[in-house]
Order: structure tokens, then C-alpha cells, then sequence
């Protein structure tokens, strides 16, 4: 089974990024796309991040064999009934939303007896829209996809080669397990990040403009995650709330277990836990999933 | 008072940029060095980081008008001991410690009758040690400056002008203040970071391999904050303590109330609270902290 012609529904920075990788590693492959914004179809169009921008998702999805949503994971049920009059026997759907148990719900709900294929590219920036995308974004990123039991085998394959052909390395898991490892990974990094950036920029002791000016203490790295686009994560939060609370629960433990090493003057304890932690970022740099240049490779 | 002759204690990644960037920005001051660590003086004198790498603490500060202590804060008060029988009547003393407070008061005491200027820099990076130093470190940056209310005008202008010419921006404030913003602005980001990669590491459900395959998600980002020198930051919880343990349970009181928004469903505070952040980002590239290319100019 091999991808020849693919709908991307929703024109973001996933989308766009999908788009333009396309056309870099791919070009065989003819690309539709369709965004439910006109002013999003507009730049999509000016930016080329697809061969032709359609002006209803029905039309972009018709003929496709693969079909990507890309749409915050609260908006998936309804860009899934968006495309249904226009889908083939032959389209293979998927996404690329970061809580995938909701996701798959959802879609089989919303399309049954279609062959579909969650997957999760864990790849972005803090920016959004269509002027976000670029074509290496997935560049040796992993994607997970999380294929139902009873899914199609050549069906799961197709996605698969489909993101090894954009640059990702692949990787099969339970919808459920997903969820936890990315609570851990991805979720509760956020939602530390969006609170920290809220306590500071609440604070009455402390002036905003105090909080900006110091921020290359550590602060600032917090608020480039802070920038992410709100109504993805706000569904994000939403639909992984089971593994988001169980992991915020842990990390909550932890940090009080710190605080209260900090209170009663513990050293010892910080230094061995603030040694540990460095043996996960060589491993983060090893395994190339992070820049090795100091401070990511900002510039000085 | 111009500074003539700067003497550096402590050759790790600030002591190091000290003396790189005197040597780019002002190369007539004459600059020597010391670090109780013999191979960390072998480095050093090997990447050139001061004219004169001295064998003891007393004779790098020989003839020195300004001396800076780039030690550990739970370390100045011996380092202050160290250099007390080399010091002239013209040294002033300064640091480069993250918690201020704390050093004032080592250093007024294993240092009575000299002129006292402590300084903070807010700047660095994630590694550390004689090979971790650069001459742009401070470029842009804030320098805060938090001199007691009787110290010498003369001294605290001398050394504002010596980090200015490093490239540094120069704020002074008091140094109780001072200890509130940076608990804010670093302690507290460095100390989530520090628990959030343990809290990771230890889970059972999600093998620390998954972790890291997965960390592209956001959590790399803490990981690289969570490599940062473990005696620099035990020293710095243990010394700025009332200020973070204050600061923390206003993150917790914040994070609880989003813990409670997830349970409840409630997309509309989630919503506001992340739309609100943004705000904050963009003020931070404004205002020229941080670099303003996606995901910090780190390459895909």
C-alpha cells in the first residue's frame, strides 16, 4: 500500500510542517489541504505548504489515501464528521494530537468501518498557525503511533513509512500507555511551565518588569513553553486528564519531600538528587533528542 | 577609581567568562587568577582565562583594586578567609552569587573594614568548570548590584563601570529584594526542573528510556536546567531559603488550582491562564532576554 495523494485538515504548525516535508522528502506524493480559517487558507496557499488548498475539507480528503487531522485533540470528533462525505473506501485516517485514547474514541466514533491510525509526532515549537511550519520539524523526532488491536496491518505499515519518509523514527504503542508516558513528557512540563509563568506575572512583591528583566535565570526557558497555542493545550488537559493528574500527583510528592529538605537545611539530599538529574540530560544529548550546544544553541 | 589590576576567585564557568571577556572588552586591565582545585587552574591557565594563574588565593589578590569571588555561596565565607592576609587597603571585594543576602553577611564577616560590593550577574548556562567559560556571557544581561546602605559610592560606581564594560546592564537593589525576584525568576524554576527530571526518572509505569525517547515533548528543556552545577544550586536553596520556600507555596497554591480546573473540566481557566502567558514571552524577546528565533534557535 503506498501513500499517493494526501489531505492534511488543519493548516498549523503540524499541518504545515507535514505539508512542507512533503514536498522536501517526498514530492511524489500530491498534498490537499484544508483549514476551517479562510485567512488560514490564505497563507497556506501563499506559502505553498500544500499543492492546493481546497475550500471545503470534503473536497481535500476526496480521493486520498491518507488523511491526517491536524486539530487540536478537542476538535478531532468534528473535523472527523467534516471529511466523512468525502472519504474513500481506500483512506487511511490519522492525526497527530498528543492524547491518544481520547483521539481514537473520537475517531471511531465519528467514522466507523474506516481504517484509521492515531499517531503522535512528538515534535513542535511555541509557535503556531500557518507561517509556523518547516519542513525539518520531524527530522530524526520519534513518532508513536497507536493503532487499535484490530487495526489493518498494511494500513499501520503505510502510516509508518509514511513519517520514516519524513525523517521521524517510528514506534508502535498502547493508546493508554501513550497517554502516561506523555503526561510525564510532555504534559506536566507544560502545565509547571504555564503555572510558574502565572505566579510570577501575579506576584505583588515583585514588578512584571522585574520578572522579564531577570528571566535568563531560568525563568525565560519556562515561558518559551508557556507560548504554546492555548487551545491545544487546554484539550490536551482535558482529554489526558486521568494520566495528567496521577503524574502531577507524583511530581507534587516529589517537590514537597524537596521543599521540606530545603526547610530543615538537608543539603545532602539536594546535592544527590541535582547530581542525578545531569545523567538524564547526557542521555537526552546522546540519544539526539536534544541540541548539545550550551543553553540549546541560543546565541550570546 | 578605575580598576586596574582584577583578581578572580574561582576559574569555573563565571570566574572564566570574567576573565575571557575582560580580555576581549578591556584588555588593559591586568587580570590573575586562582581556583583551589589544581586541574581546574591547569585548564585555566591552558585556555589563557587570566594573565597570571597564581599557586594560592593570597597571591592571585596581591595588588588587586577589584577581587571577585566566583565560588559556590555556601563557599565565599572561606574564600573571603583565603584571600583576607593578600588583600591591600584599595581592593574592593565583589561576587558573583546568586543569593545575596547570605553572602553579604559572610562576607562583612570574615572581611571587616574592606569595601564590600556584591554583584550577581544573571547569566550562564547549564555547564560548568574551566572548559564551560565564554567572553559574550554577559553581554545584554543584567548585572544586579545590592551594596549595604553605608557602603563606599566610589566603589559601588567602580564596579557598575566594570561591568558595564563587560557588556552587562547595571540595576542596583537591596539585597533582601533582591532575593525575592531571583527566587522567582531562577531559584524556583531551577528547583522544578530539578524535581520534575527526578520525579520522571523514578516512575515504574514509564521506563526512563521512554523518557528520554520522548523528551522532545518539553521536558528536554528541563533537563538541560536540571544539568547545572549541583553544589552552586544546594548552596543556593540552603542560603536563599525563606524566599523560596515563601515563593514556593505561592507555585503550589497556583498549581493546586489547576490541578482542580483539570478535574473539574474546566477548559475555560485552563484557556485564560494560557492565553495569558503568551503575553509575558513576547515582553521577554522584546526586551531583548532572550532569542527570538522557535525553540531558542535549536536546530531541527
Amino acid at each position: 500500500m503506498r501513500i499517493e495523494r494526501l489531505a492534511i485538515i488543519g493548516l498549523g504548525l503540524l499541518g504545515g510542517s507535514i505539508g512542507l516535508a512533503v514536498k522536501a522528502r517526498v514530492p511524489e506524493i500530491a498534498t490537499r489541504g484544508w483549514d476551517q480559517n479562510p485567512d488560514v487558507r490564505a497563507r497556506a496557499a501563499a506559502r505553498g505548504l500544500v499543492d492546493e488548498v481546497c475550500e471545503t475539507a470534503e473536497a481535500a480528503v476526496a480521493g486520498a489515501d491518507l488523511v491526517i487531522l491536524c486539530v487540536p485533540v478537542g476538535a478531532m470528533g468534528e473535523a472527523a464528521r467534516a471529511i466523512r462525505a468525502g472519504l474513500g473506501p481506500q483512506a487511511i485516517i490519522s492525526d497527530v494530537g498528543s492524547s491518544k485514547q481520547a483521539v481514537a474514541a473520537a475517531l471511531a466514533e465519528a467514522l466507523p468501518g474506516f481504517r484509521i491510525v492515531p499517531a503522535h509526532p512528538v515534535a513542535g515549537t511555541e509557535q503556531s498557525g500557518p507561517d509556523a511550519g518547516f519542513a525539518t520539524l520531524f527530522a530524526g523526532r520519534w513518532c508513536i503511533l497507536t493503532p487499535s488491536e484490530d487495526a489493518d496491518e498494511a494500513a499501520i505499515e503505510a502510516v509508518a513509512g509514511f513519517w520514516t519518509a519524513l525523517g521521524s523514527r517510528v514506534e508502535r504503542m498502547d493508546a493508554a500507555h501513550h497517554d502516561l508516558v506523555l503526561a510525564v513528557t510532555s504534559h506536566i512540563p507544560h502545565l509547571i511551565a504555564y503555572t510558574i509563568v502565572g505566579t510570577a506575572s501575579d506576584l505583588e512583591e515583585v514588578t512584571q518588569s522585574e520578572v522579564i528583566k531577570y528571566s535568563a535565570g531560568g525563568f525565560r526557558d519556562f515561558t518559551r513553553i508557556a507560548a504554546s497555542d492555548p487551545v491545544m493545550w487546554r484539550d490536551v488537559f482535558l482529554t489526558n486528564r486521568t494520566a495528567v493528574l496521577e503524574m502531577l500527583g507524583r511530581f507534587v510528592e516529589d517537590l514537597t519531600a524537596l521543599q521540606r529538605a530545603i526547610r530543615s537545611g538537608d543539603g545532602e539530599t539536594l546535592f544527590n538528587l541535582f547530581t542525578r538529574t545531569r545523567a538524564i540530560r547526557r542521555a537526552v544529548i546522546e540519544q539526539g533528542q536534544d541540541d548539545s550546544r550550551p543553553d540549546f544553541g541560543r546565541e550570546h
